[in-house]
């Protein structure tokens, strides 16, 4: 018989936050231990899967779980391991990825499946989310890095190495596009991410001298996406520009993946989606006056509205379902 | 029990071929009609159904047929309807998209399901192909135009609308891009086409007049793509500077694509792969020096074995197979 509720790990670079989850995606208890300071893979699984085995037992849960799902970052679902993972001194410089999954499933007794954090998201949306009932969409995460998360027929894209998805690197600008951290330049993560934007109010404020802003009043610190926010909020013109010119760029590549994969919708997650229609409505206008005739007015534009706090793991448990 | 064979039909503007075919992809019998002279849908299926009938009974295939499968020019694979396809005028102009599979069962008695010519292509290569056994990978046919098969997770992936995998409209370039027929600029289909790469050798002649080239030789006709090919043959700069131009825009659109699905393989399909390594050499060198790393070096590019004049009855066919 199937069970009532699946486990969700949410592994970040500082800290694991885990919940336990039930099928209306609440988390009904949540346990976390430090992800710092560990150099084998072995030690921080023995530490997780003990807190993950005290948490179900003090709750009387032995048996009721039906599974663990992790989001991971550059977490490989195809097999459920990782490598050279940012900010995870345990899963760099290794001769193979680490079988994260399988010592977890080991640890703790219940299957365990593995995605990286914007796969996560997708599954999240799917099962608990505004993808609900939807079987073709698109999860963009626009945070740090810009990351994506595609759902065709019902299924996640993985890819045959584990690793499609890599949105936030197809190329946004061709003739002197910005280096990415990558290596390369031009990659949509350069311009549409958080930082993107940063970089982007940064660019403007110096190219244009002349322009008055209230963001040349921060001083002493590096402009925040949140700045270029609040500076729209009370009307700063260059910091809508600056959304303008985002959401342009953002609304130009998704043409691209909608002749991709065609998906009945884009769902927007992270940071920068904070910044509501100063974004949209230049993403969407994009579309319009971008996106090939076949496909035009079909496409809808969300943003996620899973609590930030909570999406992670919501994300993450949504692997554990059958 | 499952039955030996399955019948494909290869629906194009002049002449609708089709064929018996068993499951290690050889066409044992074949018929065909004409598509010219219909005004109605219904009076097309009618001769079609006929005729499939009388070679099913001629050959004393009754019973033993597991289904029909079409490939059919902006065929929706969701639903079996077709609509504004290019030179099927009964196609056109009509209210609701013609339920073409649905008409086409009914008149066989047997199953039907029908997609478009990329995606049929797909299928083919999967079941008798060089797609045999892959579960990711995109199929690229290079024609007058420029089409995309995607299978993911061995599912084609088709969108919510069914029309997902326009990969000839993404934005090959940004900057002053060709016009395409779409009405947009910049269609990687414009590049990289056998129209495109015509389009390429009469601009880089009409650019450098100076430049020496057999290609001159050509008068009172428009260049194909075909003569660009015989030049590079005999070592004319001019045309394989043409094909290095062609293989480094098709290449970098690839990385895009990789980013996307991370197939294991592309598989190239149509006229322009004739171009052979005049093509793929400059393919690969775009792939090897644009991807992202995670990709390097795990993507396989290789031209379609199978034969041309069969390939579009046997992609079809595809469709048919439980």
């Amino acid at each position: 018989m199937d069970k009532p509720y699946v486990i969700g790990i949410d592994m970040g670079g500082t800290n694991t936050a885990f919940g336990v989850v039930n099928r209306r995606g609440e988390i009904l208890y949540r346990g976390s231990i430090s992800t710092l300071g560990y150099t084998k893979g072995d030690d921080y699984v023995k530490d997780l899967g003990n807190a993950i085995n005290d948490l179900i037992e003090k709750n009387f849960l032995k048996g009721q779980i039906e599974g663990v799902g992790m989001g991971v970052p550059n977490g490989n679902m195809n097999d459920g391991t990782v490598m050279n993972a940012a900010n995870i001194p345990w899963t760099k410089g290794i001769p193979v990825p680490f079988p994260l999954a399988a010592k977890v499933a080991e640890e703790t007794g219940l299957p365990c499946k593995l995605t990286n954090d914007a796969n996560a998201a997708a599954m999240g949306e799917m099962a608990y989310g505004a993808a609900k009932g939807l079987k073709d969409f698109i999860v963009i995460t626009l945070g740090t890095g810009v990351g994506g998360g595609i759902v065709s027929n019902g299924q996640l894209v993985v890819g045959h190495d584990g690793f499609a998805g890599e949105l936030g690197h197809v190329r946004a600008v061709h003739e002197n596009g910005r280096l990415c951290g990558c290596g390369r330049t031009g990659c949509l993560e350069t311009y549409t991410s958080a930082t993107g934007v940063a970089r982007t109010a940064q660019e403007f404020l110096e190219q244009k001298p002349e322009r008055a802003s209230v963001l040349r009043n921060i001083q002493y610190r590096p402009i925040t996406s949140k700045d270029v926010y609040d500076a729209a909020t009370v009307g700063d013109q260059l910091a809508i520009d600056v959304f303008n010119f985002t959401g342009k760029i953002l609304g130009e590549a998704f043409c691209d993946f909608i002749a991709f994969s065609s998906p009945k919708a884009f769902i927007l997650f992270g940071g920068l989606t904070l910044a509501g229609d100063f974004l949209l409505d230049p993403l969407k206008k994009a579309i319009e006056e971008n996106v090939l005739f076949v496909y035009k007015g079909k496409t809808e534009i969300v943003i996620s509205k899973l609590n930030d706090a909570e999406a992670a793991i919501l994300g993450a448990s949504a692997l554990a379902w059958k």
